[in-house]
């Protein structure tokens, strides 16, 4: 294998065979290729794509890097949820209770935030005691035990995926459909799924903000899970504004367990209960989205996804009296009420400044490295398309300090823009599979 | 200075700032810019390009990283030309000393052959006893002595353009036109030059086959060395069949002596004078071209070129006698006439093949480290368009060994195609200054 010659032809634009895609990402796993030589093809990639075949070569590369989980003879259908990543998501936090409420197995291998968008396993860790650093071994016994375990990517998932992604980091080359892809899904089918449903953001704080590309990665993603067996499909929702009222750690565990009490804000129930259904159908325990629906809702009404939560979350070494009384989450010493500037309609409530402005406060990450406060944040009752008076109250802000308030405060104003008129995305607007597009 | 903000910017097609070019350059030569980061850089400029102020400022700052000749108060003016490399161009070791015979100071500074195509270094060093490593300081008392070193580049000259050209083979960004002229232009500049000629190849041999490319890399060069105070002009010559008959490195030093003497074939000495004569016009020598040729013949006539030369030799510690006694130089132990395999039209004369039949000899080089045998290689008579019979000596194939020269035998055969009619190249098809592009 000449490297020099494969980074070649797909710069020229060829497509390269799966075998050298495997022999390229063994080598450079095992360091006989150097990263300035990775770092060029890759460049080569973000221009040039990569072919389905390709795709699939290289995932199944990166895939065969690392250890997998097994569940064969689980008798349950293995099912998980994958986010693109947002602003107030905390779809993961209802949905793997509720899944696992209903009968099916959810090892669920989550990511930290980065920049603007949040992580389940930050916000996890707002509860106190709670441990996301369960080796291979102790999640597969808790997923055949409760039905689903939280925890972080080890160290032996997709090792090569580690590699490549921190090389893309910082060569610029991170924004590739293929990539990207082909990095969520080395990592997702490690572990062991029989189905998968991605929720792929779209609109201005989504990494993608494009339709068009959040539809191409989708449509990519489907083929790779297809491919190897797992079912997979995706919606594509709004994130041209923060998903529920809660951006910040503990307040989003705490509005996370008000929507498995039966209560949360509409819109975040719309998409989780929209990503459930989905789940249940792709996992097989229902055929019918109505049928799936009502065992959403029925788990949520007799208390067993509540109940469910407070087990994994005991069983993780955390403090489970949290579902039922808030005041065990880490709460900031100041807060402050955000007021309405002017008469008119909320026009929009930009996820990108209210996710740095977040991380201002500290609960967020701007490096990997970062410390977060899991105590910090905004609850944002302004939804866009509402009409609004002068001195409403719209937000709360949650902060170590008034400074640190007052700048929040400032932010909150540059993205909370009141005008004339809204356009807020449809919340789920197509869903997607390997036979097609659906607009909803 | 943030590194993949950078890249981001030239990959997504926005020009990088004079500014930001110098301080890469600068931070990758002291080694706080890693190789990855460049290679990613690297291939984002393969496919974005350069503008005009961008590549100066490359050039500038890979100039700036090294020494530079310098030439003031020489009283002659200061000249060089440079090939972008073929098979059998010897012009190099014609006009060093013609062009010193005729008064211009000429600090040539030459590269060795790899893959394909020869090196005036390789050449020169057939000559027994020749020296081309000779210092900075060295090469310019010569210059001022005899009007004339021939050196091959020291590590002081251009050491970011070094860095840069070893990323680059290693990373496939070798074919990008604003690199390949900033890496020419940085080491010429280097060499306190008043006037540059550029022969730039064009046909099936030459580094950029097209001629669109040719004079679009003959262009940038020109804005290149014009914006330095450089003038410097292109011509572009044919590279659709070797230059001359000899290939090879000893004879190709004999045949370049035959042409100093007043014979050699006629199209090596086509190519010569047109350069000669834009040599002596950049320098301002002459004012007219047909000024310039004559002054180029009487230098022959009157033996001034072939003598300086001799002199140019025995000062590099080479043996002067070569230009009166080619026996001299090293000889092939086998020599094997090749003869027309049938009745026909020379159609063309491959020069790719050619140069690898030679490496394959032992007289050129698959890698820099490489050593080459001098003595070997091929006296090609065939010219495209020339009837022939079959069994006519077309060729003399010198070899180490007879089953060299029967492999080489072969390779002549699938080199020099002989069919029907032939379409050659116009030996010199276009001039290119500043003011524009004009065919010949």
């Amino acid at each position: 294998m000449v490297i020099p010659a494969l980074i070649e032809r797909k710069r020229d634009g060829a497509a390269l065979a799966p075998d050298e895609w495997r022999s390229l990402i063994g080598a450079y796993v095992a360091g006989d290729v150097p990263d300035y030589q990775m770092a060029a093809l890759l460049m080569a990639v973000f221009f040039r794509g990569l072919e389905p075949g390709e795709t699939e070569a290289l995932t199944e590369a990166m895939l065969a890097s690392g250890d997998r989980l097994d569940f064969a003879g689980i008798g349950r259908p293995v099912v998980d949820k994958h986010s693109t990543g947002g602003v107030g998501d905390k779809t993961s936090l209802l949905l793997a209770p509720m899944l696992a409420a209903c009968g099916c197995a959810v090892p669920m291998m989550s990511g930290r935030g980065l920049g603007h968008t949040g992580g389940t396993l930050d916000k996890l860790e707002a509860i106190p005691g709670f441990r996301i650093d369960l080796s291979l071994e102790a999640a597969r016994a808790q997923v055949r035990r409760l039905g689903c375990a939280l925890i972080g990517q080890t160290p032996e998932i997709a090792p090569a995926d580690k590699r490549l992604y921190a090389l893309r980091d910082v060569t610029a080359t991170v924004e590739s459909i293929p990539l990207i892809a082909a990095s969520i899904m080395s990592k997702k089918l490690a572990e062991g799924l029989d189905a998968l449903v991605l929720d792929v953001k779209t609109g201005s704080g989504a990494f993608m903000p494009q339709l068009d590309d959040g539809i191409a990665l989708a449509r990519t993603m489907i083929g790779l899970g297809e491919a190897r067996g797992c079912r997979t499909v995706a919606l594509i929702t709004a994130m041209d504004r923060p998903l529920g009222r809660a951006c910040g750690n503990a307040i989003e565990v705490e509005e996370a367990i008000e929507g498995l009490r039966g209560g949360g804000p509409a819109d975040l129930m719309e998409v989780t209960m929209a990503l459930g259904t989905e789940m249940l159908l792709v996992g097989g325990l229902a055929r019918e989205p109505a049928a799936a629906r009502a065992m959403l809702d029925r788990v949520v009404e007799s208390g067993a996804a509540l109940d469910r939560f407070a087990r994994i979350i005991e069983a993780q070494g955390g403090n489970p009296r949290v579902v039922d009384d808030p005041a065990v989450l880490p709460q900031a010493p100041v807060s402050r009420v955000w007021e309405a500037p002017r008469d008119g309609v909320v026009e929009s409530v930009e996820p990108r400044p209210i996710g740095r402005a977040l991380t201002a406060l500290g609960g967020g990450r701007m490096a990997v490295s970062d410390d977060i406060d899991p105590a910090v944040g905004f609850l944002i009752t302004a939804r866009p398309g509402e009409r609004v008076s002068r001195g409403d109250p719209l937000a709360t802000i949650y902060a170590r300090s008034e400074p640190d308030a007052a700048r929040a405060a400032a932010a909150l104003g540059a993205a909370i823009r009141i005008g004339e008129r809204a356009a807020p995305l449809p919340l789920v607007s197509h869903r997607i599979s390997s036979t097609g597009v659906e607009p909803r």
